[in-house]
């Protein structure tokens, strides 16, 4: 019998959508893993609200206090998806606790949070994870497996950009995401965190960055609340937006790769253009998150004439993850990037073993990203800490 | 509260998974629907097997005899996901015990049998919904709304092409969908019958048909048993294969537009491409489903300067069913067709209104292929009866 | 020292334009060939007209009157590029005067003069060739080197379309190539004769054909002169199409492919969309003339999970024709397939070899465009002469 | 009639082929010019390499000493495509001489050759012209046009690639491109300097940059000659390779725009990949060079739903050089960039009008070349000299 492990869900907006989404479904296409989720809390300080998630999404009860939650003894996994201010309390909290601990990126705002909730998992030794979810794209999961099995060779080059167009509406309101105290960054955080981990999960560490950042739309009007809303009207009260709206980064990694990041909220008709492009000495790879389900693979070992960027549909039985689907050619949508995660971090829990990206993954990438906000402002390049 | 519709899935292959995933997900969803499914029975002859798939797929209690399950008192609405040859006998029966019926396409594989269907269904006025689940691809509900709106104008082409490439290899066995008596035909049915709904749907009806179909390998390995298999051993005994494995066809619409379609499962690379064109006097679209998400349009009242097909992602909260799941730009999978369908079923049920594709356009689909069948024969165009 | 040959230009417009280009350039790029054109006279019926044409195009002299120039003694080779209703005449008077011949496509308006054609060119021993000038596409070369490798395998499939949209305003004019008597047809020569000789080219001969043919537009304004002109106001006096805007047809190989064509003048964005796909045991390609410098390719061969169409770059110096040309990646237009063609009749008139596509060829095609026309007439298949 | 303009041609490898090859016509295309192209001298070291050269390429005379060649009376235009290290002395000579001067890009290879070049032709008064020749690819042309006309509104990002990999065998030569003395720098000369002039071209001057450059493979077989060559055997002596091997940076435009550049020669499959995005406050704009007859735009003034980048085909009459080609959708290649700037230099001849990019230009290019070098060497951000 598999091992049930009793979910604890602290916030319940768009990524505890998500989350819910997977821990409804993994069973369902995963039938053969030794742990299987529980949905048992749902957890969010305003009680109506919670409620109202909890009976769409699933959930068999609700709580307002994380603080009582994540000290349950009925509850195995604290699952947090609220905004990053408060991921190092929640996190360190149930690390305390005993429990698992899976966390949204960015793992924290600052280095010294993502540092202390380090300690805290590898002192309790409970499984700990954070959801990077790009790298349980299946193309991206198959990216890595070329790379290890060598179809790539010395890698040059890696070049990422993650661009939305979501507050180029100058009345679009000053969401908590656009608010440095509640998000710690913009883009960088929001955005940047995906590409630095997949260019950490596939070419290896970075050694130095530089680069920019800017802000197009210094005061927008203000939010009534922490919702993203609709366009406020033109007499609404205005205040500063405190992120940047877009930032661009060169880096070298350790290993001899150049790398190039730029992410923007600004990029008019990219809606989700996670893209990257990557130049080895025996291959080329393309992969675009708005068609997740391809990857574009060039072999540089066959003859010149016969070289092209393939599209490859990563919808095979043989492919990552792939089995578990439907017939080759019908694809998978972006909600199961999350079933993957679950799927993986619930092999863990039952193996006891590590998963990865793990909370040393989401320090090393609040490291790069505080390397990249110091270059923004020392106006130099900085070397990432390891 | 919502009313409680309790649903029989007669058959849990890959389309039974595909219709209970639905069943899971659509009030996840789609909250605010008048009526939601009950996942009450499962059933098939192998009990073993159906209680195996019950567990994964989610339904309460498993049945080994349909005859049963459709007069069960308790039953509302019966699902029909098995091979072709038996939906006549079992959507009668379900109608006929005042069930609403939604069975999967091809609606039959004769029309006398789709005639009788009907009828039964008409007679006993339940709700009845045909399974060509394509007309829920939110960019194909999309396209049929810039038809609706004049932006394409008088239609003059269809072109509609279904394309995967499963049997290729010559020891792939001869599994029930390469049985003319089991599945009716070959890809004209299965694939076929996709593309001659979509065209309904989009351009009208069929006035008259020409074409053509080809069996390329005449002789197959017999399998073992009728489940879908790997490929047979050079000693294994051969059998023929009695359906098409090609065929491609011109028709009239009775509005005058042109109309040609193309079936195989011999398109090497080409997993699951049911890709169409249409092109009207104000405009034209583009459609294929290996990349469901997005819909190419093109506008012919801009200049001529900026005339250019445009790729359109159709992941906006404004585009049809979209307002349910993420973020513009976030892909959704193939299975969520079936969601979809599962949530217009539910809101016909609750609002005691029709739902299309009904019957009659199940029957009309068979009449088309009926023609093309006679017509290849007679190796003259036919008349679609009406 | 390379042999001059003189050269008779029959015509000016477009294809005069076009051929002309190569005349000019194809000692350029080709320097080693045996033979070089000499551009010695131009001619057309209004001497105004032909001489500026002369000036622009690089032609040394000028006649009005065809039938003396392709007597004169110090003609070699005549090119003819007058509507199709004079092809017949001008080549057979031509061939009889010992000329070699060269004639824009299709070869004739009729199977009865392409027959008379290639009974004056076999008798009189001359060089005759069909401008079917995608032939030279390089990436069209490299397919049918493919396909000659046995990369492609038995060939299943061949799909082709060439769709334009240059006649859908209503009011564009009655010019020539709409009226039966001076154009033979309407797309299905102009487009329709292309990728009958591209099927011909890459899959083997036709064995039986049926289809339809459609004109949407059945009343024009009548044009002022034959050229191609602007709308005309609303007042116009009209006249009747005699050619179908759009046909469809499908066939039979003698090998067993089945293969399906379609054209058009309606169809909205296709500015020049002369695709083709086709499905071989071991391979695919794809080709779309608007990208000429690529080749989509698919191997069989490799695994599964490797199979993707590769988008290639028919840039190389290694690609046919393409040493001639730039670095990799910098691309050709669309007018130099004119300048491979007389690269290949200088070498077959220094070599006093045969060279394809020949007056044969162009009866072949001759040959598929009646069966066609007799299909879209009688109802039924028609068998392609041969 | 039109005045005939002397020209003499100094250097015949890549871009003399491609320079002579535009001179040769440009009349033919472009007929009611005010001043054509005499092809008078073609110039080089070898001659008995510039007499075949010369033969081939169409010139009337050959002539091996440029020092001369620039005096001589009968020679009016003087176009140089040397390498690098030459161009400031053929050109001063030629603009002290009264000839007008077109030069291969970049100008020069340091900023001081570059404005002592500016300085000599300003004094001359004499047109002169930086042969930036994707200003005249007509998808950029019109790209400018979109820009002028406020189709894009205010600018936030410009983001653009140039990325080859025709180096990426470690057994290439060392050829003169390889090597400082000669080339200036590797690729940031020969591809960057193009993505600077064109970010010049269509968002405006350069503020500041910072960014990095790397040599991948160090050494490298001697090259025989300074022809670009074949691989070397393994016994070959080695020597350093002096210029970079790839390169980014980033940069603020003084108009607040960002800008983010990378080009390399070991992007693997990428053979000429030339492209770049813009993003603006009302639209976006992608291109790419292996696709230079399409442009992809973005309106974000239609309604959500409707957004999408449009694949427009630049290959109408109405879209910039245009008229001059084939009808719509019959596309033209690389070479013809040259062919509309050596148009538009005679066009500025005749009307003794300036003409961009001029030399001021290719000096501004130089300046934000020279900054990228010195912040890859400072490590810091390096203000752009204006």
């Amino acid at each position: 019998m598999a091992e049930q492990v009793n979910v604890a869900l602290i916030g319940y907006k768009f990524m505890g959508r998500s989350h819910s989404n997977a821990y409804r479904q993994v069973a369902h296409f995963f039938p053969d893993l030794g742990a299987v989720p529980v949905m048992n809390t749902l957890c969010g300080r305003d009680r109506q609200a919670v409620e109202q998630a909890a009976g769409q999404l699933g959930w068999q009860q609700v709580a307002t206090d994380w603080k009582d939650v994540v000290r349950r003894p009925d509850i195995d996994l604290v699952d947090i998806v609220t905004p990053g201010d408060s991921h190092a309390a929640i996190a360190i909290a149930a690390a305390e606790a005993g429990k698992h601990v899976f966390c949204e990126k960015p793992l924290a705002n600052t280095v010294a949070e993502a540092e202390r909730m380090l300690e805290a998992v590898q002192k309790a030794g409970v499984r700990n994870m954070v959801a990077f979810n790009y790298r349980r794209v299946p193309a991206i999961a198959y990216a890595r497996q070329l790379i290890d099995e060598g179809r790539i060779g010395r890698i040059y080059h890696f070049r990422a950009r993650y661009l939305q167009d979501w507050i180029m509406d100058p009345n679009f309101p000053l969401v908590w995401r656009l608010d440095k105290n509640a998000a710690g960054s913009g883009p960088m955080g929001d955005l940047g965190a995906h590409i630095i981990d997949l260019a950490r999960y596939l070419v290896g560490d970075f050694d130095e960055v530089t680069g920019m950042a800017e802000t197009f739309i210094k005061e927008r009007p203000l939010a009534e609340s922490s919702d993203a809303g609709l366009g406020a009207s033109g007499g609404a009260k205005k205040g500063q937006v405190t992120v940047e709206d877009a930032a661009a980064f060169v880096t070298r990694f350790t290993n001899g790769a150049m790398g190039t990041f730029e992410v923007s909220r600004f990029a008019g008709g990219n809606r989700n253009a996670n893209t990257f492009e990557i130049n080895g000495s025996k291959g080329s790879i393309r992969f675009n998150l708005e068609r997740l389900n391809e990857l574009e693979f060039l072999d540089l070992t066959q003859p010149s004439t016969e070289q092209g960027f393939r599209d490859l549909m990563i919808t095979d039985g043989a492919h990552p993850y792939m089995a578990a689907w439907w017939p080759a050619g019908h694809i998978i949508g972006w909600e199961h990037t999350f079933t993957h995660e679950v799927r993986d971090l619930m092999a863990a829990i039952a193996g006891k073993v590590p998963v990865h990206p793990d909370f040393l993954d989401g320090l090393r990438v609040q490291q790069v990203l505080d390397a990249v906000e110091r270059a923004a402002s020392s106006r130099r390049w900085e070397r990432v800490a390891r």
